[in-house]
């Protein structure tokens, strides 16, 4: 498997997803501006890859920083935090992962500086081993939830490339398969970036699990069909009371599910939840350029010059349209994920 | 308003819509082959415009024929009707209207056959204009069901592009727009071919009336945030029991209508209720080169190479989605359609 983000020689390496995937090709970021950019422009893109990368830019800033006053030093990954925590505001695991990377930082106040950049670096190549087990662990507890042969419907990617490796959604599909089940992927997808014809339809493929693509207006007329025997998606955010936020088009598709009484799964790890977000009506939802929209691609024009578009990278699925959320530490209803993980 | 189709001098003159919105060019077809091909590969495209043209490729195809005999005359214009008829499976205006040319040569058995090619153009030429008086017709009757300050939701091209002139779902804004209410459109860009952003988009613009560009996927999210007031679209084929053919997607948008208690509304010409059909179970659903999904306009690659894909051009929304039906007679139920037209 092609790994999503890594240490490579000092240099953070990614994987390069905006010319996937007729382009494979790997961008070495020597400084952490240059993994802000890449995060920025969806480069890495998926809600835990963007935690295991911001995670790895600060330690890959903090290596950088050359006063020997560990005061400025502090303050100097700090302020790398607050630029990394900047770059996207829906997915929650970019500020868990630069929480865990602050708390550290502070649990080594007084130590001496190299040290403390070892430790941050360790942190993140921590966080990024975590984060494969964490779908793994994931993907065991979600296989069960797919029967021989059935058909999975996904949106977006929240596969090996969303993640440090192996995927959510599509590390549950993943361990189905490997368990020698035979089922078939439909992956919608997903305007305007078409991470699920770009991404999930190549992943899919590099593991010969069987995939068909479709344009998202297609999957309502699949599903009366009787083609889709369940949806599986990830998630950037999951509130407190179970509401997800997730790419634009997961709303649709959960309303779509319920409508065709097909079960609707959320895979996500412990990092995407934040039990300080009440609702999914207080989850910031992303506006991104109308280029996205009014191109292919951001070069291939679409659409008349100067149309007005609206392009909200997310949407909020309510906790009642999702039948039951995979965590690494087991499948529960959304209502239950709160009282779980408040310990 | 730039015309879809018209005579001039003696070709059928199309604007070539798969050019849309970046070329502004006109096809003059000379013979009726050019007709079918143009129909085929969506150079014109929307169920009326296609009855229009198809008819207006049979008198084309009448004009060329060089025989003085008039049994193997008709046998060719009966020929060319066949070809003309396989262009497209699921419209049945283009059936419709090829049927009002076959009988309109029937009623001319015996005649000159100058005379009979003259009728032929004639009544394609009446076709064309009745449309354009239908679509109208359709404006006047539905613009009431549309107040002052919405928002309406469409889906692909029911425009001026998709008709004679004027259109029918769009038809129906239009008409409102003229009246001076203040409404908005919000255009699903209708992946694969965005007839929605390059048609639709274009199409409004160029008439200033207020519209916004969204991925087909976004239509769920914004219902849900009350940014749609009501939905109307247009129709490939209604079968006897309201049962409505129209362009992939158009099913999930009358799903999440009715899951967000928003009015569902289809408008489209007579010649599109089909009563031979019973139900939409009966609509052939024309399946449509992969090549439409894995690529933005035949070139630019969107997904991998050999990738799986599935491409019904349409799907069928049940009668009990549609609040109601916007004809040239009237606005009915969709229950209703049958007992209305069977006179």
């Amino acid at each position: 498997m092609i790994p999503t983000v890594e240490w490579s020689n000092g240099a953070v390496r990614l994987l390069d997803q905006s010319r996937l995937p007729e382009v494979v090709e790997f961008l070495d970021c020597r400084d952490y501006q240059t993994v802000a950019d890449a995060i920025r422009t969806l480069k890495v893109r998926g809600a835990p890859a963007i935690g295991v990368t911001a995670a790895m830019g600060v330690a890959l800033g903090a290596q950088a920083i050359k006063s020997a006053d560990n005061t400025v030093f502090t303050q100097s990954v700090l302020k790398i935090c607050d630029e990394l925590a900047s770059t996207r505001p829906t997915a929650v695991n970019l500020f868990w992962a630069i929480e865990r990377m602050r708390k550290k930082l502070k649990s080594l106040q007084g130590c001496p500086i190299s040290d403390i950049q070892q430790a941050l670096t360790n942190e993140s190549q921590a966080i990024l081993e975590e984060d494969i087990a964490l779908c793994k662990a994931m993907g065991r507890h979600g296989a069960g939830l797919i029967q021989d042969g059935q058909t999975v419907l996904t949106h977006c990617n929240a596969g090996s490339l969303a993640t440090a490796g192996y995927g959510t959604a599509l590390g549950v599909i993943r361990s189905a398969f490997e368990q020698g089940k035979k089922i078939k992927v439909i992956a919608d997808e997903t305007r305007p970036v078409l991470q699920g014809s770009r991404l999930t339809a190549w992943e899919l493929m590099q593991d010969q699990i069987p995939v068909t693509l479709i344009t998202d207006n297609m999957a309502g007329s699949l599903m009366r069909q009787g083609m889709i025997h369940l949806c599986v998606v990830g998630a950037d955010r999951i509130a407190a009371n179970g509401d997800v936020a997730n790419k634009i088009g997961t709303y649709s598709v959960a309303v779509l599910a319920k409508a065709h009484h097909i079960p609707f799964y959320v895979a996500a790890p412990y990092s995407t939840i934040d039990l300080k977000t009440k609702s999914g009506a207080d989850i910031p939802i992303e506006q991104r350029n109308p280029s996205e929209v009014t191109t292919i691609h951001g070069s291939h024009p679409v659409a008349p010059k100067g149309v007005a578009v609206y392009n909200p990278a997310f949407d909020v699925t309510p906790a009642e349209l999702i039948t039951a959320i995979i965590t690494e530490r087991g499948v529960f209803k959304p209502g239950e994920i709160a009282s779980q993980f408040q310990s």
